[in-house]
């Protein structure tokens, strides 16, 4: 599988202006186990471990740890080996930016999540560099650009929501034949199921709540043997992860009738998810689209605890956020409004939540291409 | 569950001494999806999410995402709840250190993966504090510590390590009724198996390599369709966690006889981890453990190009490592000699990889109680 990195040519020279603009001479890039960073793999296509250096020119580097991935999968001008330099990385950073910037100081740029001893590190042994500080600026600049994806990436994530769609057909089935099953062997199914139409891995640890436990956020059922077919709303909350991108639903599910508190919560939840739906058009503002599905849930007597939506690209949570203004000053400084683009995939998923009741959450993923709403996976509720 | 914090007093009251040699006035632990540390959990017993901060005359505070959460697993002196500054986490940092620190400048430390961006926020903001700038030192000096286990630690490492043990046997009898299987569906089978016994997750993703996989350093059943029962040597590399605690076990298998290569990665394998585990005790440089088996791996024509060994604790690669002397001058420099001591607790897995012919690693996990050694688990080499 060749990855090639993800950003576009155009989004590429965009960022290279941004350097420029900035005096930056050059962006570095870590990604490891302990501290990940996507930014590695949309910038280079190489998946994971190492680190990358763009310079405002254009060109770029990459030392990753494996080098036989790197050589089959990073879309830079130089792979260079940490082995030449006995594991000693900052010996390999410093040639290359000493040989490539011939300048008496060097800016160099970071973004979030890079380690502040790796900066020391740095400023310790190469004496002429400085770090450029406005760390969420270039953050949310890069972030901001992995929010609207290319026609190759929509295909990716159209194929991901294909098979957790697929998938919501074999829960259905599951769930109309189980007796004495845990939450656990729902997760073990789904899986498999999703292991067997290609995908590659999950995209997050799935979750599994009865009615017991399904109002609680993180439900992962590996915390509970309980079992799953009990009266009340329950939900699996599940993604799959396809040459890395990723997709997200949630299916809400019941075993026998619904009482009349119940009635209200999915009636609730599936009016704030249509209404939501429903505002999508090209320049609508994301909080208000949030606003509008809370205030449906609020104006019932039910709290939303998280965002409304979070998109969806080589994370599972990437930029942009379906979610409330902020409510402090010092946020809201840094806040701005973001409204919908083209391009932008990203889930949409109310739900109502009451210890004793159970838990009740719609989701799906959604896609604006060519200006129009593609919803990407189907979701449904399943009454058993 | 309540995990309370891992840290016992006595190591605690070395930390502090620590802090005060160094002049340092708090250390500030962070922990999130993106950038995790296990110190938050070891230090504060929270699993996760939040920032911990420790004073040089012991008293500590945690700012968690999950208040409910920290209520009842923290063991600080104070649990700060974000939604009282609105979520401005640096507003609630800055309002402690000033309150418990009546000192013109404010010393700070943090360990590795501490993000340069809160730093720069942090600086910005509140306007008397300075970084220590050893970061390597008081990152070694707490693995250092984390790498002796209590007994506490040691029952639950125990625990994990019995789960696996258990699973070695489910795992056979998989493979003597495997035709058409699937690399996968051991590994779901695998999951099963540890989940019914107790684990609470999986140590980390299984690994599973049929004959044609098995020489890869990361054969991720997910990546592959492979059919299980080749003839030539595979493995299964796994392992459970148990109230945060971890096992890590390697079972090498083959269908159908070995030839004579084959034979020679088995035998060298076995040789080489029984001259590692016949030379532990107390003293022991472990450089010299990890020199000891691939010297005879090396003698017999193959390269080990990992560490024998790593420690095991809240995470799967805890201090203490078996590896190799650096061999740069730069890292010799830090550099320091480690011995086996009482209480830790790591694992012993030395392999023969070869295309073609298949990979084959033996690991279990070792104890050193009481100055004895302690083989946790019970690998073995399985042929069908």
């Amino acid at each position: 599988m060749i990855l090639m990195r993800s950003i576009t040519d155009e989004k590429f020279e965009k960022l290279l202006k941004f350097l420029q603009e900035e005096k930056i001479d050059a962006l570095l890039i870590t990604d490891n186990e302990d501290s990940k960073n996507i930014n590695l793999q949309y910038l280079t296509g190489h998946p994971m471990d190492g680190m990358a250096i763009i310079l405002e020119s254009g060109e770029s580097a990459l030392i990753p740890w494996d080098v036989p991935l790197a050589l089959k999968e990073a879309q830079v001008d130089e792979i260079i080996n940490p082995v030449n330099y006995k594991y000693n990385w900052n010996e390999a950073i410093k040639e290359y930016l000493t040989t490539h910037i011939k300048k008496s100081t060097i800016k160099l740029a970071v973004t979030n999540n890079f380690p502040y001893a790796t900066v020391v590190r740095m400023e310790e042994t190469i004496s002429n560099i400085k770090f450029y500080r406005e760390i969420p600026k270039i953050t949310r600049f890069i972030e901001g650009m992995r929010a609207t994806k290319s026609m190759r990436e929509i295909e990716l994530l159209r194929k991901a929501a294909r098979i957790a769609t697929e998938t919501v057909q074999d829960i259905r089935h599951f769930l109309s034949n189980a007796t004495e099953e845990t939450e656990k062997d729902l997760d073990f199914y789904v899986q498999k199921q999703m292991a067997q139409k290609g995908a590659e891995d999950l995209a997050f640890p799935t979750l599994v709540g009865n009615s017991n436990r399904a109002h609680m956020l993180h439900c992962h059922p590996w915390a509970s043997n309980e079992k799953l077919a009990l009266p009340g709303l329950g939900l699996i909350d599940f993604g799959v992860k396809y040459k890395g991108y990723n997709s997200d639903v949630t299916v809400p599910f019941s075993f026998g009738g619904l009482n009349e508190t119940q009635q209200k919560m999915h009636e609730l939840t599936f009016k704030a998810y249509q209404a939501a739906v429903d505002m999508l058009e090209i320049g609508v503002p994301l909080w208000k689209v949030h606003k509008t599905a809370e205030d449906i849930l609020k104006d019932g007597g039910y709290e939303m605890p998280y965002a409304l939506g979070h998109g969806l690209g080589l994370t599972v949570h990437d930029a942009p956020f379906l979610s409330r203004k902020p409510q402090n000053e010092y946020s809201l400084k840094f806040w701005k409004e973001i409204t919908l683009e083209n391009g932008m995939v990203f889930t949409i998923e109310p739900g109502a939540y009451q210890k004793g009741m159970g838990g009740h959450r719609l989701e799906n993923d959604i896609a604006i291409v060519n200006g129009k709403v593609e919803v990407l996976t189907k979701s449904e509720f399943i009454q058993v």
